[in-house]
Parts: structure tokens; C-alpha cells; sequence
């Protein structure tokens, strides 16, 4: 559908940290309500010096970023993030950080999304957040 | 503890991705296993561009980094991430987002750190992570 | 806080589940908004029939409860629990499982809460929950 | 696969825990590496003495047991939990409680663990847990 990906596209391309990380609209599924979004490898995204290795920090920002792009397909309103988790299976070793988002529930005061991140063809972090969908974080 | 503290330093500055984000020792308490980690607002930090608003991603790498470094202080071998979690309370407003790490439980094979961020004296997220101390990440 | 208290131990008292796993209300500091309740030892709550040890679905019921109970001292409408976090740090060893429910944040839409256990003297499990504040599970 | 669904079975029978709340071995997916195990209402499991809901701490419990074993098929030394994170997505309300988990990776040190919960046809909880495979809790 090339409406929600020129929205998704739209919707990373706004804050200013991701001018700084760009984040890439990759694709969107509407029927199974995924989203995909990557982050090409670049040596300040990284942990090690001497090896391509994207950063946990890199990692974890990069869920926000596709979790929330999962929940703003389907929401007109903004939708904080109100948790965020974490689980790391491997060194995130690759070209591409690509981060695929599946909306779990759209409920009437939260939002749950999983997030699944690979590199280099290899799974690399389950991520799993939430996002307020009644306008308030606290 | 003046060597705690330029450990803490020297700790923070390796990671490529760092001399990018810029998170500084603040201090460490060598008594009650805490460490302190800063980082100042800019711009491309944010998450709105019209407010001074840390973004979630940037507040999630730097609960990351101060958990690690809340480890990297107390362990000679590195430490990779495992489990990341953040609860968001408020909105990350302020020149400075301030992250203390509190070491929770030194295992043989996890480290236990909570995080605490705070933005223009507000505490802002809720972090806890776990630290592999015997060198796999999975 | 006598009345408060009372209050704690008949919230307890309330769900049919409570009447089997028998939480009793230990303490309340209404100045530090902190809440106790603990369980005592017997072997049907036992992981292990040849040790006096807790199961972890017992330590993750305690963690849901206090928490519960440390938000409900506090609000006259039932919250819901919206998620549960619990870190297993040590074996449960001893005669009482005693849980500290700490509220971090009550929020207009969610409250945060820390819960500590501890059992024969050592801390056992880190728990961090939240519980719906608007009425709302989902 | 009858020997797995007897392994199963025996695996949930052992803890003296478990003779109260009775989860039971309803399949094992080896070739998906997936587990289901079910709980049966009675009121004594119920948060509510007027509805036949169970309680959140019931479904945490479950939420450990059915993680636990899908580890434990494939394993031949005891895996403690480490973490345990549940969502609560809405209310559980059914006869029976099913959890269905899914092995997402056994590492050298710790697998994880997704664990998905229904009630009455619904999906009512996402769990995440983690169990070290190394033998150390901590």
C-alpha cells in the first residue's frame, strides 16, 4: 500500500533525532498490521571501533522509533511511549539494523507492540513496548 | 573517588556511537555502587522541534550506557546488555537528562542494575537492566 | 497508621484467590507511600517437595498483589493490572515471603509501582508493575 | 509426539505448587519448539467472587510454568527463571486458562521464552520470560 508507507515515511522523517539516525521506511503491511523500518549501518552508530557492531543505545532507540511508527499508522493522535523492553540475543552485527514492528492490541488507553530486530540475516533483539492511546504518559 | 571516576570517563568515551551522543561522568559512589552519567541537550537529542523534549530513544540508550558503566566499574571483563527495560513517567524536559545507576545484585552470571533519569529536576523514566557477567549475551 | 492498615488487610481479604494464598497485611507508611504484605511458608506453595522453597509463580502472584495493594491504599476505584516485570535474583528461601510495594508515580492514566521481596533475610526478586488508573486494562 | 506430551506431563506434575493449581500438558509442537498448558477454572483460582475471572497472579504463575517447561523439553538440567514480564491485555475470563510457549532461542547461558495466554477464545496476556540454561539464578 503506497499510502502508509509515504505516512510512515513522513512520520519518521519529523523529529530531529532521526535526521541525526535516519531511520528508514522499509514497508507496511496493513492486513497483518506490521511495519517495517531499518537503520543503515554507519561507524557512529557503533559500540566497537574495531568491529561493525551496532550500539544496545542504537538498538533500543531504534524499537521506540519502529514501535511508535506501528501504533501512528492507525492513530491520528501523538502516542507517547509508556514502556519499553529490551531482550538482546546476539551482537547486532550487519549492514542494516532492520526492525520489524507487529502491533499486538490497539486498546482504547494503550497500545502493545512487539518488535523483532535482526542484522545481518540473523534475529539480534525481541522488543516489546507500549504507547499511551488516551494522550497521557504518566 | 578521584580513579573511580576517570575510570567512569575513560570507560564512557571508548564506544564510537558516544563520542556522538556525549554522555559524561558525573560521579560515582564507590560505598553505595552508584554511578552518575549526563547528557546535555542539543537539538538533533530531541524528539520535537519545536520544544527542548529529550527523545525516548535518547533516553533509552543513556539508561543502557549508565547501567553498563554501573557494571564496567566494578568488572574487569565487558559486560554485554541483556535485558533492557524503561518505564517512561513524564515528558524528558530540561538541559541535562541525568541517569544514576544503582547496582542491584552483582552475580556470577548476570549483573542487576536499576536506573533512575531525571530531566529539569523531574524524574523522568524508570530503568532496569541486566548486565551478563559471564561473557555470552545469549 | 492504624487505619490504613485496616484498610490493607481488607483489601487482602477480598479475592478468592487470597483466601488460598492467605497475603497478609504487614505494614503501610503513608509518608513514604510504601505498603508490606507477606506470605507464609507452607509446602504447597513450594517449588521443590524436598526444600522449603517458594515457586516463582508464587513470588510473581506476591509481586501482583502488593502492588495492587500499594496503589489501591491510595484509590477508591479497582486498577487493573496493566503489566508485571519480575527479576528472580536468588532461590526464596525461608518462612515468609515478605514483599515492600514502593509507589514510584500515580499517574493520571497509569501508576507505577516498585515491589521488593525478600525471604530468610535476603532480597530475592525485584518486581516493577503497573496498574490502570483510568479504568482500562487495554 | 506422545513421549514429549508424557515429558510434559511429568515435567508439570513435580512441584508440590503445582498439585494445587494442576496445570496440565496439552501439546508439544516439537518441530515449532512451542508448549501448551492449561489451567481449568475453580473459584479458588478467581479475583472476583462474583465473576469467574482469574487472577492476575494466577496468569503470572502459569505465565512462569508454561516457559519453564517449554525450556525444560528440551533441557536436561533444571533452568531457573531469571525475568518474568507479563502484559495484561483484558480481562481473563474462561473455563480455561491456556498458555501456549514459544521457544525464541536457547543460548549457552539463557534462553527466552515468549508466552501468549487466552481465555474464552481471547487472547488476554503477552509473556516474555527468561530462564538461565548455565545453572546460576544469579
Amino acid at each position: 500500500m503506497k499510502n502508509a508507507l509515504d505516512k510512515l515515511a513522513a512520520e519518521l522523517e519529523r523529529p530531529p533525532f532521526h535526521t541525526w539516525l535516519r531511520p528508514r521506511a522499509k514497508s507496511v503491511d496493513v492486513e497483518r498490521e506490521e511495519v517495517g523500518v531499518a537503520v543503515i549501518y554507519r561507524p557512529e552508530l557503533s559500540y566497537d571501533s574495531s568491529r561493525a557492531i551496532f550500539h544496545g543505545g542504537v538498538v533500543a532507540a531504534l524499537v521506540d522509533i519502529a514501535g511508535y511508527a506501528t501504533v501512528a499508522i492507525w492513530q491520528k493522535v501523538p502516542t507517547p511511549t509508556t514502556a519499553l523492553h529490551v531482550e538482546y540475543l546476539r551482537p547486532a552485527i550487519g549492514d542494516e539494523l532492520l526492525a520489524r514492528g507487529i502491533l499486538r492490541r490497539m486498546g482504547r488507553s494503550v497500545a502493545r507492540v512487539d518488535i523483532e530486530v535482526s542484522a545481518g540475516g540473523k534475529l539480534v533483539a525481541l522488543g516489546r513496548a507500549t504507547y499511551s492511546t488516551s494522550g497521557a504518559q504518566g
